[in-house]
């Protein structure tokens, strides 16, 4: 298949490109960058010495000589809505793999211009994926890289569906399956509930075959594709602002810092390595939706934990000591939390689980990389 | 009070802002003309001879001397999150009302530049007055105009109740009340249903203070303060992507051209005249919400009719001809539509309803202005 990646040069879009290169498929990778002028504005640098995209490509290619091709356009998808087209035009994908939004929800809550941006680039871009399709060609198929944090973490709905909600309507006694309420945590949460309501619309009204992914917290760093070479490592972030939750961990335990608990540590969430991240969308693609009834939902997740409880894994492993911090986010303190993740799963999806990776990145940053973290930047996080 | 009232040279905004500053408020308008460009894009200009805002609020300050004061400011809301900053802190306003959205159903349909165009705008914009209510005082109380097509026609849910559907979820059997499932008809309707969870967080995380008003089909042309001055006038739109259905109506009743119904007709609608717009603004303002648990949302409605029975409402008065065209929209042939409104009346609101106000804007409209109207521009609809 043809296929665009969308934000390809970051750290799920790299691994995932990889991936389906290595599939067989042709992959234009589209990025702007922004994540790389990001590091630059935090003062903060993935910890692994990650290389241009430009190198990244020409190495990926001449490992991969048999396979799929990949290669690069340097665009802002939220603002070259014509330049898109042309791409679209050009290239002639089968299917669109969505990652180019702001992924941080610390990021988006540090200031007006970070609300401003997070809201202008995500919704932007995403607008402009789906009009190109409708404008090129309405049977490309869009995957949208989605998150668990659109459903919100509240007791009442029971354990989480994949999208949709079954209730039944007071007035009129009426059963029905509606998209879940949302209830995000964050401006950058809340853009995901935004896109969601323009998949709605633009499969409403055009047809169009579009797959949202809600993707628990991504941990990890390598995949066997970006071990392949040095060139390829995949970036590593370990701040409070892009870092993932257990990545800050494994960081802080691979180089001697507490482990930062935010709260009790009783916030349950839903997560899944890196590794699966690409395996999932390279799933999702070459078994796209049977119909176009309404936009399929599926949760991209492996397991569910509690905050305190990986930080207690981690302390068994590593000796690690664990410190506990007032929460910077709005959040509950505790929640139950049951996802359901049958869709993957039906196509063919065999979770990686936390024991057996853990230590493997654990290694690989305290032997390679533990100079080059700064220990500033473990607690800076915009309070919200 | 000080109000900022944004897109205030619109056609909902400018009668508005009069009311309000006849009341005694202290009006900023801010505007950057965005509609009157458009004029000049589609060909299709106001029936009434609209004067530039300068001589608009000069000549409302000329009449209103004991009263509140009108300034304008042309902005670019969307695009100028840095303006609005400096804005708010100068004129220290009470409320905010936001117009400033592109309003036509047809144009956010035309083409990708007209899509891309809605959702930037209106989406921009809306994050940039609550973001920048967030920075300036989160005491600020906005009123926003939202549109009973967030709703959608659907039969199953009952009667359209104001904003928040009470039901039961089926897998805990716990009732709850969720916002509204939206299941908006254009881009133009989506974006007023993203606002809607913009609002939702904003109203969560700071405990912002906001009114969002789902308003019905506006009609009509002159409002008391309108006609105060030929320099007040407001506009008045017949085409077939801005003029609303029974505005395109009234003009081809005046103009002898036959009354244009989209399918059969069977469309039922919820109404309101542009002088109630302006009084329920106001009434919004007055009585802003006694508490922020959650964004209060109101129904803007005077009544309910459908497209063939206003047809022939008028066919019967003026001895109109109709004639069936196929439907350019994507809905429902007919469907039923109870709307509550009970918010508003509840502040004193009275609807003015159809026949009291019709046979006025017809006769304005025919004496004054027949000769500026362009047979061309009644159907230029784009399908979708």
């Amino acid at each position: 298949m043809k296929i665009i990646v969308l934000g390809g040069d970051g750290f799920c879009g790299w691994p995932t490109s990889l991936r389906l290169a290595k599939a067989g498929h042709d992959v234009c990778i589209v990025d702007n960058f922004s994540r790389r002028n990001i590091d630059a504005e935090l003062e903060s640098y993935s910890v692994t010495d990650i290389r241009t995209l430009r190198v990244r490509v020409d190495t990926a290619n001449s490992l991969y000589d048999n396979r799929g091709k990949i290669t690069q356009e340097i665009i802002n998808v939220a603002e070259s809505p014509n330049k898109m087209i042309d791409l679209f035009k050009t290239f002639k994908p089968d299917a669109v793999v969505h990652f180019a939004e702001q992924r941080a929800a610390p990021y988006s809550m540090i200031s007006h211009n970070h609300r401003m941006y997070t809201v202008d680039n995500n919704i932007n871009g995403t607008n402009t994926v789906l009009s190109t399709i409708v404008e090129v060609d309405p049977n490309i198929h869009l995957v949208h890289l989605g998150t668990m944090g659109v459903y919100g973490y509240s007791k009442e709905f029971g354990a989480i569906p994949e999208g949709y909600l079954d209730i039944t309507i007071k007035e009129t006694n009426q059963d029905t399956s509606i998209l879940y309420p949302t209830n995000p945590g964050s401006i950058y949460h809340m853009t995901k509930s935004l896109d969601q309501l323009l998949f709605q619309f633009y499969n409403k009204n055009w047809k169009l075959k579009i797959t949202d992914l809600h993707q628990g917290i991504v941990w990890g760093t390598q995949t066997e594709e970006t071990m392949a070479a040095p060139e390829l490592v995949n970036r590593f972030d370990y701040d409070g602002v892009y870092g993932t939750v257990l990545n800050r961990f494994i960081v802080q335990a691979a180089t001697g810092h507490p482990l930062t608990v935010y709260g009790t540590g009783g916030q349950r969430r839903a997560f899944i390595h890196i590794s699966d991240t690409a395996e999932c969308v390279k799933l999702a693609i070459e078994n796209p939706p049977e119909n176009t009834n309404r936009v399929r939902i599926f949760n991209q997740v492996s397991e569910v934990r509690g905050v305190l409880e990986l930080a207690n894994i981690i302390k068994e492993k590593y000796g690690a000591e664990i410190q506990f911090y007032d929460n910077p986010r709005k959040e509950l303190a505790e929640n139950d939390l049951i996802v359901h993740n049958e869709g993957l799963r039906s196509l063919g999806f065999e979770p990686i689980t936390l024991s057996d990776e853990l230590i493997n990145d654990c290694k690989f940053i305290a032997e390679q990389f533990a100079d080059r973290v700064k220990h500033k930047n473990v607690m800076n996080s915009p309070k919200w």
